[in-house]
């Protein structure tokens, strides 16, 4: 799966991934100009349904007309809500009006949610799907790189406490997921980086040889064209493979928050402030960190750790905790913000630790006062 | 199962009512003083967990105290959270709270959420757990006649919505419910009488000699002793059987809302204010205006529908429209608010139709129309 693709300038045909899960088995579609094609797809999906579109309202001028064109040419009846960009609409109170919305628009259990957006929309509206007349079917197409890659992929919903970040939620598989990778075209740089973040994870997880590729490859995939959907589709293939083991993350799917102890902490810790730090760039960072720290442990190379944090940084991500825009607190901070994560049991910390790039593992049981340790280190500069 | 139970005045053997549904089976246990023996029952099935017991203000005083008594006996450490009594409590902002409680109380995914009340505390509280984490273990120990024979059986849980009852929810089946037959003594006339119409239901769908036992005995059930025992697990057993067969609904399941279409329209009309009228007397009215409709649809003999209404009268409860004090509105506002109803599918009304009594079916794509007239009729006392 780690084969450069074509170089060839014409786009690729669309890419299906399957991600096999018995009677909730779907399809993930990746390609370029897939949004125009929706209609269609999705009419066969749900003969008759009808559809409550979500969006935020950065995309609702960019996509959503295109979106409805499709929809409608193939006799799908619409509804448009929109919510406000940011994680900040992942609430309570969104999604309490997300849910009334989607009543009032008359979506009932035979019909359909579509999430158009990043992984605010997806998280909030999957979960909304999932919730309202105890379950209604939705379909993903996912407008970012991080959503087309990550949050779009393996039915984890959910919003956010007060207490942290996607405590409450449901585990509620999509039916269709539709990666048009042109809907990137009119990413920031920033937004790109941040969901490549995510890209680079797989390699790290599992797979050394897609490391390699990513670093030969990383600007291709920012420039669009077939690299782009080969970085995507390997993405989502692997994220798929995960799952399908361990839909509920009962085991192996914890692999998968490769980074994410130390992202979600610095998350909670910024307040979610996308100003300051946005979930990707957390990641970098918390990938970075994984790596040192498996290194400071004795476990991983001190090389692999310096070429993970060279890759991500050469791709205008943050690697540090001194990268933060105002700063993150001292160690026990970060220690206490990391314990109201949903990955601690008991009250141990698990982390997932690598012994190399492609070779990640489950480590629970992980002392706080070793990482307490570890990060005081990390903050003194050593 | 309508065999007349032993009149000794001993209390019975606890029944056990298995709930099929593969991963998900569970047991309900039903029996005079079982509440001491929670403790036991609950550690034997999460060895070290936590629990939070969800309760009613009511409730709080009443049962929680035996409860944590049996929960500490057993070793378990347990978190009391309380919430106001009444269906408002259904509410977005409600189970807010609790989540945030439920976190606040550090509930973690191998944790456990016990709900001690009647159907609002099971509702909202089932609900929570379901969702918390996405999804964390529950028990139930309903204390109403209504949550013992019906609400704590299946695995509905949900809030309300402006736009109706029940519109967010999960399934999410408990992990062990047990029914203490000896909570009910403390429960008013009108509480029990309440309860008691969801009894009558299960003889009602398909089983009329249990119904000619409820017209014999149902004095011996109100008194408590092994009849009442008898009418709260010939009750589980009919529900646990229905839902066995169809969990999610898609099928003979909407059998169990014989009467409650009318019930919820009803319940929406009078805004929820259990002062005005309780859901279990929305069903009473539910089921004798089901019959009579089965009735004028020259269905069901008249006899059959004055033997239901007569039963349910005799009982306490109401079985007519202008029984409902405060009145409900013309027959256009309550055909408008079964509209609202999560049971529409594409527009046609489905109603749950008998040919006499046990012998009910589900009816699909009745026209508004002759609901309209036929309520007309019942408003005009025809």
């Amino acid at each position: 799966m780690t084969a450069a693709p074509s170089s060839a300038a014409a786009p690729a045909a669309p890419i299906t991934v399957p991600v096999a899960l018995a009677e909730r088995s779907y399809h993930i579609r990746i390609g370029r100009g897939l949004l125009a094609g929706a209609g269609a797809a999705i009419a066969g999906l749900a003969p008759g349904a009808r559809a409550a579109i979500v969006t935020d309202e950065n995309l609702a001028g960019l996509h959503a007309p295109a979106l409805e064109a499709s929809l409608a040419a193939a006799g799908i009846a619409a509804t448009r809500l929109t919510i406000p960009p940011g994680e900040a609409s992942k609430s309570y109170a969104r999604f309490a009006a997300l849910c009334d919305g989607l009543l009032a628009a008359k979506i009932e259990r035979n019909d359909l949610v579509i999430a158009l957006g990043g992984g605010v929309v997806g998280d909030l509206s999957g979960f909304a799907a999932a919730v309202l007349r105890r379950g209604v079917r939705f379909v993903q197409i996912p407008t970012s790189l991080l959503a087309q890659v990550d949050s779009s992929v393996g039915g984890k919903t959910g919003i956010n406490s007060p207490h942290g970040k996607n405590l409450v939620g449901a585990f509620h598989q999509p039916a269709l997921v539709l990666c048009d990778t042109a809907l990137l075209d009119t990413l920031s740089e920033r937004e790109f980086a941040a969901g490549y973040a995510e890209v680079v994870k797989y390699g790290l997880i599992d797979d050394a040889g897609f490391f390699d590729w990513c670093e030969a490859n990383w600007r291709r995939v920012r420039a669009g064209g077939p690299e782009r959907d080969h970085a995507v589709a390997t993405s989502c293939r692997a994220k798929a493979a995960i799952v399908a083991r361990d839909e509920r993350e009962d085991g192996d799917r914890a692999l998968l928050n490769l980074g994410h102890t130390f992202a979600h902490a610095l998350e909670r810790l910024t307040g979610y402030d996308s100003a300051r730090l946005v979930h990707g760039e957390a990641v970098a960072i918390g990938l970075s960190l994984a790596f040192r720290f498996s290194q400071a442990l004795e476990l991983c190379p001190g090389q692999d750790a310096g070429r993970v944090a060279a890759h991500l940084a050469a791709c205008g991500l943050p690697t540090r905790l001194q990268d933060v825009p105002g700063g993150t607190g001292d160690a026990d901070a970060i220690v206490e913000a990391m314990t109201q994560d949903k990955k601690v049991r008991r009250g141990a910390l698990t982390f997932i630790l690598a012994r190399g790039i492609g070779r990640s593992f489950i480590a629970p049981g992980i002392p706080a006062e070793t990482v307490r340790d570890f990060i005081a280190r990390e903050l003194a500069g050593a």
